[in-house]
């Protein structure tokens, strides 16, 4: 059976970095890895839209995530935490694990924060002027932790929007962009983004295993006099390293040759051609699902890199994911948490093609079908072609 | 030009690996992947020796070895650290970085510790008995950290016999064996290890971004009771995944696919004969060395996962190590900080065959009669082969 993975992470893998992974592996200090990661950096930056360093961690993005915590934040620092899904949850779970006080900002699945409660908070707070402090006194708010796109919702978050608001408070603005890097368009730069957190197997097409983060000049002030506890993800030390093309400890060698190969994919074709390819797809995915009057769960806030759907009344959402994988080998995403069986997601970031959509939609017609949900078939299919 | 890799990690990759690796990724949260996951965990039980779970990181090793630390102690607590080589001090950096006090075993790089010496500290501070406390008043020592083979000066420590000393008392004995594990023996249980901390790049023969963690009862203990900040690396967090087959976080899908077709060599082949081939092969190369007429940097205390070796008298160790690589595309490793430029070391583990050692020799041979090295050209080569 041929298999299509649509799932929101690992997303497919295309044949030239499979290839270049094979290759027989070299060893890391030589100036032969050492080119290969000057060029990677330089991709990668290119691909954040940023002129600063981009540290790169072997880990999944969820340790990123947490150097990230450890290297801006000491003890007794306070922090703002978008919570709107399961990964902004991530936010919290790490500020709690390291003794960092913070407030959450709730929002309800399935919708985006909006920025002026962010506003509201720091002003309160005395982050930004006026200086109004409400209820007891608080230290002033160190960072502001958001998700750009929430995969367990499909939903996005006005990235640019909070980034006008926090760019003159002393707070800096770290965003998980796990989910967006490479499948939506990001400014980590001209957007005022300090921390911009990254994973190798969603949009940048290669498996997990690595994990980005990019500084800003105020996100490394806060890094140099950071007192949380580090060491793997010493963001010094591995700036230190990058700036000499090398990396602290033994690096996935060869996640970081594939990453090479994948990133010459966004130069060949453009990274705008890249992203508009996926907007097109994801716009494709969404009028299929109307058309099978099937409702998208994040209609108001949606992300063009992953599309939430409510699984209709009557239908096991489990049973819909689990026939299209195991029956006709396409693997579409189910709901997390509190969404597992009510939703379900269908990827459109990497290395995700037309093709494989259309037979993403068709399958999904048939299993729907075969389930008792009533529609015309055909109609899904035809409405993703006619969009694009 | 075809290239020979002989360093201590990463090692060569097989061929069967590089190509199960570079198959079209899989989603990592399926019965398919739960099917490998659960084979991986079952078959480095038997590479680690141990009955108790593996925990499986998506990191190197460094990152492994930080999750040890953070995972069993708490603020107050106190270690014993052998510092015999860089990775050594790696322990120590790793408490400092936490605020754990320690007491270092400083052992001239070279030589292995004297488990004796372990002996007397943990007396001394009422960990062993009889309770006698030796200046002023210290908490008891709760954990011993070492290195098996200490890559930086190719050393071998007794385990076996700390084992037998660590045993009796409170304190949990945790050993680094990233270049050990599937290279030269190892008995987790039977030795008394209660962590025993390895990585993918080395023995185990795949490309560098896993580590490992096997984890005794008294280990254990320790994590539930550990007050350190931990997140990624929470030992709790991957002991519970593990358990149903899983992982807490996106694990590096296809290195653990590559891994699980590694292990399969260990269970083809047979650990010991792995084992013994490894140890033939590193008689050979010291037997080669003798012959040339080369000093082991090692001599009382040699490893035979990686064999070290003094650069002679007037060669420059740098060019030595440089030329072999760049111009006969053999790559061995120099030496790590005050070593630099007067070891060279020579790796005798995973993939490396007697052939590899051959061309290996026979370079080294060519470049330092180049370099003005006065030998009788072919003696180590042949010194080799008669080992064999």
């Amino acid at each position: 059976m041929k298999n299509y993975l649509l799932t929101p992470g690992p997303t497919p893998v295309p044949k030239e970095v499979l290839d270049a992974m094979a290759r027989p592996i070299i060893h890391h200090r030589t100036p032969q890895f050492q080119t290969i990661l000057k060029e990677v950096e330089a991709d990668l930056k290119h691909v954040f839209q940023t002129k600063n360093n981009v540290l790169i961690f072997s880990s999944s993005g969820t340790g990123a995530m947490e150097g990230t915590v450890t290297n801006l934040l000491s003890p007794g620092d306070k922090a703002i935490v978008v919570r709107a899904g399961k990964f902004g949850e991530r936010w919290g779970e790490l500020c709690d694990a390291y003794g960092i006080e913070f407030i959450p900002i709730d929002v309800e699945w399935g919708k985006a924060v909006d920025p002026e409660v962010i506003k509201k908070i720091l002003t309160e707070k005395g982050t930004l002027p006026p200086q109004k402090l409400a209820g007891p006194p608080m230290a002033e708010i160190k960072a502001v932790f958001t998700t750009l796109c929430e995969t367990s919702t499909g939903v996005s978050i006005d990235i640019e929007a909070i980034g006008k608001i926090v760019k003159p408070s002393n707070a800096v603005l770290v965003v998980d962009a796990i989910s967006a890097l490479g499948a939506v368009p990001i400014k980590t730069d001209e957007w005022g983004i300090d921390v911009c957190v990254a994973g190798s197997q969603k949009g940048l097409m290669i498996p997990p295993g690595l994990s980005f983060v990019s500084l800003s000049q105020k996100a490394l002030e806060m890094v140099s006099s950071s007192k949380l506890p580090k060491y793997y993800f010493s963001f010094s030390a591995h700036k230190k390293s990058i700036e000499k093309d090398d990396t602290p400890y033994t690096p996935a060698v060869n996640l970081i040759i594939g990453l090479n190969e994948a990133l010459k994919v966004f130069k060949k074709d453009g990274l705008e051609n890249v992203l508009s390819k996926h907007k097109k797809n994801a716009q494709g995915v969404r009028n299929a699902m109307k058309a099978l009057k099937l409702e998208l769960f994040a209609p108001d806030a949606y992300s063009d890199a992953v599309t939430a759907v409510k699984v209709p009344e009557g239908i096991d959402g489990g049973k819909l994911v689990k026939t299209m994988r195991d029956k006709y080998g396409v693997a579409i995403a189910g709901g997390q948490a509190q969404l597992k069986g009510k939703i379900f997601r269908i990827a459109t970031m990497g290395h995700i093609t037309p093709s494989d959509l259309k037979v993403c939609i068709d399958t999904l017609e048939t299993v729907l079908s075969d389930m008792g949900y009533k529609f015309e078939k055909g109609v899904g299919v035809k409405a993703f072609e006619k969009t694009l």
